[in-house]
């Protein structure tokens, strides 16, 4: 037995396919072990399972326990803009104009080093406060956010997805890049960052309304060199956006077929948002194996609109989907906020769907899968951000030979009244049954914030702790 | 100078008109005292103004110094179910299959005297979390229910108002009370409660589709033997519903002509919801002084839609507006989570309402009232609920003579990421005038939460204080 080795116990939960698949049995995607030892070597996770049988294995591994609390995978956060961290929550534009009135501005202080670094800090502080052990980050046109990005995940062993973020129209002089400069630099920092450690690189056209033709074709070229980069991007957010894409593409039918001209749409392409999406789109995001990134927290912040969940999820033309928070649009960093306000929005498509608003709107079978209980959710915060991102071979769930990051939550933190609505489900002993989990969960989700993450660990070690109260 | 004046130092922020009235300049409708004094006896405001100037006045009394917050009139919850406490965030059903599949199974329970009991200890502490002093509450169709919410009440001095909350058919029959019965006890708790220290009582027919034409006459019959009373309900929440109450009174045009039609439309009247209102049934709420209570969190957790806030605060029909968390079908105590929600259903409005989506349905003026800023969210949350729920001579703001109901708010609490978020708007020595108080506000509710209330001050004295982390 290597000296290396340690294990965490504790009750675990996690995904093993998608719940989407099960409809009224979702459990069957789940797998809860209410006595259970993950063991970790290097980072990874080398053996799991209930005590009783991984610990006879390992006899001598010094062990963690984490009683009453629910061990999951590590968050993912498939969309994200790291020099937003401090403009979460601005006020009272959509998109186009608060990107000019807030973002730009902000944004262009991360040519700044050292105000890059002290951002980077927060950033990575207020992921890990919130059970983000993964994100995919856009940073700016300036290369310092992008190196003090990976710089800082370097730092706390994360894995990430980032990139140099290309503008080079609708924004001011000093915020755009040159598409030259952009091909020169995105070159460079693939050299120095992609597969260097845990970090993965996309290259990252900030959305097509922002992008001339030689951006575009900039990407295609990056992207033909180096094809298992990510491409990171926007779609469909606003209609006044989507208006503007079709104004500077008069040539494509649709937003999705900018993306697919320059031939980006595929595996590995992230497009966050989709608001705005035509069915015919969502079927050839599935047929491509390209992800949206849902954002609710920012769709409704931003007044955007609701993202049709249950279109994006039916199984004819099941699209990759992760959930993001798009801070700062998004107006909280934790995951758990952001699967609140997708089960809000979940159920306001539920009602538009259920014939009672407009009868020929009536889909029952879309209407119910846009009903996000905690299998569902907490799938698109683990595995299912993992398989939208093509990282389900190293994140997601504990399935040995996956990376060691994973949160641990306690069911009972957050408002006042969460234990006593919590007490519904079970005693302090914890939950017996996956059911009971998910009920838990679902509290979680549906009531809870960063109060429940109680601890994350990344790369197999503690690296948040949440501070008790007096 | 009385033994028993005592006073709170700090910085105030209070609204003393309706900020809707001066779009664009609504600061014009509040009051920001960097460094002021209020001056308690008796449980009121005797005094308040500069701390110079009033502590002039009052040199020898005791003062409790608040620096680090900013104070404001107690939080106002206009439309909220006390036996619904501990089944906030339920699980996956819209309004009326979460009626009979979660709500009446545990409203019954509180035919139980203990469990009531129970039951009102955690509400009350839930709402105190929450910087709620007042809330007008529904409560079951048994009396016990609704004695041992006032009685709990009383113990913390707060000022309520609540009523046996009667419902008659569409329920088990052991849910039910008789039109008859319902008038009986509601007589007896009227004279028990109403005005008996800072009770108020209000006539509670459930909704009309739960209310029998006997249940609603006996409404009638309530109302006009105790005209002061208030009357407590709900309207146009859901579709369905809409449809079932057009189903049960074939005779009234719309849902609103149901109240009409007993005569209960009109001053001191509030009705929950009113998502699925039309303009002709505003417009009649407008002109009789009856009051709708917008439940943002609500509406959106149970899918039932967007509240047309812009069209409520039309100059040329303003409806008096509160705002309320609808607990459980809200699933957050605090005020502060029900402006994030507002905030971002009016955006959602905004973006329909821009003729992006739809050209015809452009209406910039309706677009713009759309917007919550601090000021008119706060104003909903203290002088606009006392406003809509006829206690504003007694409430809502800092007014000489007013009860001394407020909150201490600390605007760095919260996410990790807050206090890098609000060092944007002022350092740590706080607001030096009301645009950077109201920026702070705002960052409190869009991105804030119960951690955000410091302390909850009732009747002049101090009845919560939040936990330090250590």
């Amino acid at each position: 037995m290597s000296a290396s080795f340690h294990a965490v116990r504790g009750s675990f939960f996690d995904l093993l396919d998608d719940p989407w698949k099960y409809p009224g049995r979702e459990a069957l995607a789940a797998r809860f072990v209410p006595d259970g030892l993950l063991i970790i070597a290097e980072g990874k996770i080398v053996d799991f399972g209930s005590f009783t049988e991984v610990s006879n294995r390992h006899s001598q591994v010094p062990v963690t326990h984490l009683p009453g609390r629910l061990i999951l995978p590590g968050f993912i956060d498939g969309h994200i803009h790291f020099p937003q961290t401090r403009v979460l929550g601005a006020y009272g534009h959509q998109l186009l104009d608060w990107l000019q009135n807030w973002i730009i501005p902000e944004e262009m202080r991360y040519a700044d080093r050292t105000y890059a670094q002290e951002a980077a800090r927060h950033f990575f502080d207020d992921l890990l406060a919130g059970g983000v052990t993964t994100c995919q980050a856009f940073t700016t046109s300036s290369p310092v956010s992008t190196e003090e990005f990976f710089a800082e995940a370097a730092r706390r062993g994360m894995r990430t997805i980032a990139g140099l973020t290309g503008i080079d129209r609708h924004a001011p002089a000093e915020y755009c890049i040159s598409p030259q400069d952009f091909y020169r630099e995105t070159k460079r920092l693939i050299a120095t960052y992609h597969k260097q450690g845990r970090h993965l690189y996309a290259i990252t056209p900030r959305f097509a309304v922002g992008c001339t033709h030689e951006m575009m074709a900039v990407c295609t070229q990056l992207k033909r060199e180096h094809p298992d980069c990510h491409i990171n991007t926007h779609i469909s957010e606003n209609p006044t956006e989507v208006r503007l894409a079709q104004a500077e593409y008069p040539d494509c039918h649709d937003y999705t077929a900018v993306y697919e001209k320059y031939g980006l749409l595929g595996p590995r392409f992230t497009a966050g948002h989709g608001v705005w999406l035509s069915n015919s789109e969502f079927r050839r995001f599935a047929q491509t194996g390209a992800a949206i990134c849902f954002c609710p927290l920012s769709n409704l912040f931003l007044g955007s609109g609701l993202f049709r969940l249950g279109r994006a999820t039916d199984p004819e033309q099941r699209v990759r989907l992760a959930i993001g928070s798009d801070i700062g649009g998004g107006n909280a960093f934790t995951p758990i906020r952001v699967l609140e306000e997708a089960y809000k929005v979940g159920m306001c498509n539920n009602t538009m769907l259920d014939g009672s608003v407009n009868a020929c709107e009536h889909d029952a079978a879309e209407a119910e899968r846009n009903k996000l209980n905690a299998y569902r959710g907490f799938y698109l915060a683990t595995l299912g951000g993992a398989h939208a991102l093509y990282l389900d071979d190293k994140l997601g769930n504990f399935s040995i030979g996956k990376e060691a990051d994973f949160v641990a939550l306690d069911w009972l933190a957050g408002q006042h009244a969460m234990a006593w609505r919590q007490s519904q489900v079970c005693g302090p002993e914890g939950p017996a049954t996956v059911d009971q989990a998910a009920s838990l969960l679902f509290g979680v989700m549906a009531c809870g914030d960063d109060r429940n993450v109680a601890e994350t660990w990344v790369n197999g070690r503690r690296a948040y702790q949440k501070l008790p109260t007096i």
